[in-house]
Parts: C-alpha cells; structure tokens; sequence
C-alpha cells in the first residue's frame, strides 16, 4: 500500500494478496489500524500488478454516457447495458497489451472500476450500495470492435481476449472519494482522447450495484467496469485503431495513472 | 470418483478438489494409476458436488442446433454466437435452483459441457482441440427469458442469476467417449421437453474449442457449454416457464443424470 507520504509498505504478515477474502475480511480497516507498522519497502522499479487479485467475475456496463452512446450510434439505454469479460483478462495498469491475432480494430476505454467488497444480492434500492464497495480503480475496458460488433451474436467475444483489462494502480478505498467529480482521461501516443467526468455517467455507481444485485450476487473482489466516455477509437474520425508499438495512457483523479504498449 | 464397479472411491491424499491445477497437472492420469489404492467409501446419501471447482470462467455458445435456432426465431449462426455466465453460478447437479425475483420466464437448457485440461491459445486447427479437453459434463445452462431478450443490451443480464448452472454429476474423461452419438434429454415434471443428438451441432466440439481459442485463452478448469436441444419453454407452444416446484431432470448418455428443484 501507499501510506500518506507516498512511500510503498509491505502487507506481508497480513495478507498474502489483495483478494475477495482479504476484502470480505474487512481487510482494508485492518491495513489502516497496522499502517504503523507495516515495513516501509525500498524505493525500485518494481511491476505494479492488479490491485485486485483474481477477480471472481468481471461485469461491464455499456453505453453509460450519452457522448459515447451517440458515437457508437445507439440511443441511451433505458436501463443499463450488462456484458461480462471474462476475468482472467485481468493484467497489471502497466502490462503490454497483446493486439489479438487479425484483429485491426483493438480500442480503448478509460473506465471507473468498481470493487466490490461485501456480498449484494437484491439489495432494496441504490443507498444500500455504498455498503458493498471497497473502492475503485481505474479499468481500461479494452475492446476489439470487430469481434464485439461484426462477428455475429452478443459483444463479449471482443471483450475476453488476453490481456484485455488493465486494472489499477491503486484500489482506493471508496469513504476518500466523491465519484461524480473524477474526471476520466486517456490518451493515445500522448494525444488526448477521452475526458468526461463520472458525474456524466447515465446509471451512476449505486444504481448500477443495486441494478446489478437484482440480476446476479456481486461478491467480494468482483470488479464492475461502468462504462466508457466517448473518444474511443471507434467514434473518431478517420477510427485511429490501436497497433503495435502504440502507447496507452489512462487517468482518474485520485485513482493514479495506467500506462500500455501495444504488442 | 466411480470406479468399473460403479464404487465411489475418495481422492483424499490425491488432491483437495478436482480443479484447474489438478486437471492441469495431468490429474485425470494419477487418479487412474492411483485406482486400486483409492480407498472406497461406503455408500451413504451425500450431496454431489459440480465435478469441477470453481471454473475459471463459463463459455457459452448460443444457437447451435438447428431446431432451437428456428424455435427461438433466428437463423442458423454463420459462425459461434459466444456468450458468457458467470462462473459463480455453477453448482452441484441436484441442489435446489433459484427463481431470481420478479422472474417470470425462467428456463432450462441442457447442454454437453466440456472441460478444458489444458491451455487452449490461437489453435492452429479443430484438430488440435483434443488434446487441450479433460472431459465432458451435463451443464443446465438455466435462462431467465425476459432478463435475456426484453431488458435491453446484452444476453449476460438473464444468464448470471444465482445458482444458474448445475454441473454434474460426472466429469467423464473424454477418451471414453464418442461425443456425436450422445443423446441429450431433458424432462420437467416428468414431462420430456428436450431429446437430440451431440451429434446435430452446428459447429462440433473441435471447431468450438478452436474458434474461441482464437478470442480468449481458454485455461484448464474452464467450462464450455455448447449449446442446447429444441425444446425449451420459451419455444414451446403456452411457453410453460418454470415455476416454484416444478422438477427439472437432465441427461446425456455416459454422462450421469441430474435432477433439481426449483425455489
């Protein structure tokens, strides 16, 4: 973890990993009561991982803003969009991302992700949301167009390719955020794409858990990915798909900076 | 596991679970040669358990049988209609399966699932699919109509409900088995609702393993249901949903029956 002045602490001694079980524990009460002494681990250049390990599922809310709605030609949905990624897809905030084999249309999606961390099921209405979630990260919600849209059937078969969510650097407890002012960014090559704020969302955070609690449980360590502001490859002009060698940079307030190559 | 004898036989000593690292780890091949020291456990009225734990992911393929494409009103696909459940969904063969509330069109589906044994990742050919399956099970793949089609977006939002998919009780080795020639039934109430042959798929078990090898990598313990029979609720005449109390039975030949209540 990082402690207030920005140094990394170890949580050995009191979890293995960051996971459904460590959350479900109360773990992150239990990483501030020892914050004290949690070893202060020295300064390299290290891989950051997921900060989330292995969720159990991932689900993901399409056209959540109107901007990316019209761009991706749709209405705004009525209730919200629900597709899953399959969760072994989960990679580090600043791991290669591998282009699928013929694919030519790889694109981005700077999302706020949330993680969840106590069991919902049917939860009565969108204020009992806040109770379930441990916090949020950034997700790059990566997507290859051809595969989701022009290969027959439902978008999930350009959602699950390898590599394809980046998550993280930090899982930041959600009782430090005011969601609807994180602004959302992403670039390409260092070019602006994306910048919209989660207020603009359609379905915000605690209707979508409380949606979402209806028709599945969110257990502890599931990740909901809620959604993409307009600027993806997609709906730009000329549809400036990603390739090898190009270079991803997400940001959310707060939430720190993720940063891909394409390979 | 069942020996020739038909004697339930304990893997204590061999493994905790029969799971992705243990099937990975060439699993299938100790316990055969471990066979004869296997204690046999004595026979008593034991829950059955799915045959395979927590799966990574559940891989769905949609419309592929003729007959339940014209039932369900759509063409035959040109290629693999995929979509996912989430893996938390899978439960024993026999344990009770949940109405999710304000459910209305809940729905069986019995499917041939395989199990993946090894890592399956851009296949060169349908050839090449054998070698990266453990073996087969019965799968209900249980769908709740109106969350499916009428909710807006995606299948995934009536396919993910709480106890969505009986596995079991068999995970069979796939080299006993002749997968066209297995006949798959279901019956609700007593009443025979689906009956058709593995054999009447649109795209086969080796296509189906190679084509989404090259979407997502498909990882040992990972479970691949390859679609259902005519015959449903949704596509029969009164489209008779299933209620509180009504008794689903599944069966494929060699593979075992299953047999759940619904609540």
């Amino acid at each position: 973890m990082l402690d207030a002045e920005g140094r990394a602490r170890s949580l050995e001694g009191l979890t293995a990993d960051i996971d459904g079980a460590f959350l479900a524990a109360d773990g992150i009460a239990r990483v501030r009561d020892a914050l004290d002494t949690l070893p202060v681990l020295p300064e390299q250049d290290l891989r950051r991982g997921a900060p989330v390990a292995r969720p159990g599922k991932v689900v993901c809310i399409g056209l959540n803003y109107r901007a990316h709605a019209a761009e991706s030609g749709a209405e705004p949905p009525a209730e919200p969009v629900v597709f899953m990624k399959a969760a072994d897809t989960v990679v580090g905030p600043d791991d290669d991302v591998r282009i699928p084999r013929n694919s030519v249309k790889t694109d981005y999606e700077v999302e706020l992700a949330v993680v969840i961390g106590r069991e919902a099921r049917y939860l009565d209405s969108p204020a009992d949301a806040a109770a379930h979630i441990a916090g949020y990260a950034i997700s790059n919600d990566v997507s290859e167009r051809e595969f989701q849209l022009e290969r027959g059937g439902q978008w999930d078969k350009g959602k699950s390719c390898e590599t394809f969510n980046p998550l993280g650097p930090w899982l930041v407890p959600a009782d430090g955020l005011t969601v609807p002012e994180l602004r959302l960014r992403s670039w390409v090559n260092g070019e602006p794409r994306q910048d919209e704020l989660a207020g603009d969302m359609i379905f915000d955070v605690p209707h979508l858990v409380w949606y979402l609690s209806q028709f599945m449980v969110l257990r502890p360590g599931d990740v909901v990915n809620t959604g993409t502001p307009a600027g993806v490859a997609m709906g730009l002009p000329g549809q400036p798909y990603l390739r090898a060698g190009d270079v991803m940079e997400l940001e959310i307030d707060g939430l720190g900076r993720q940063r891909q190559r394409l390979v």
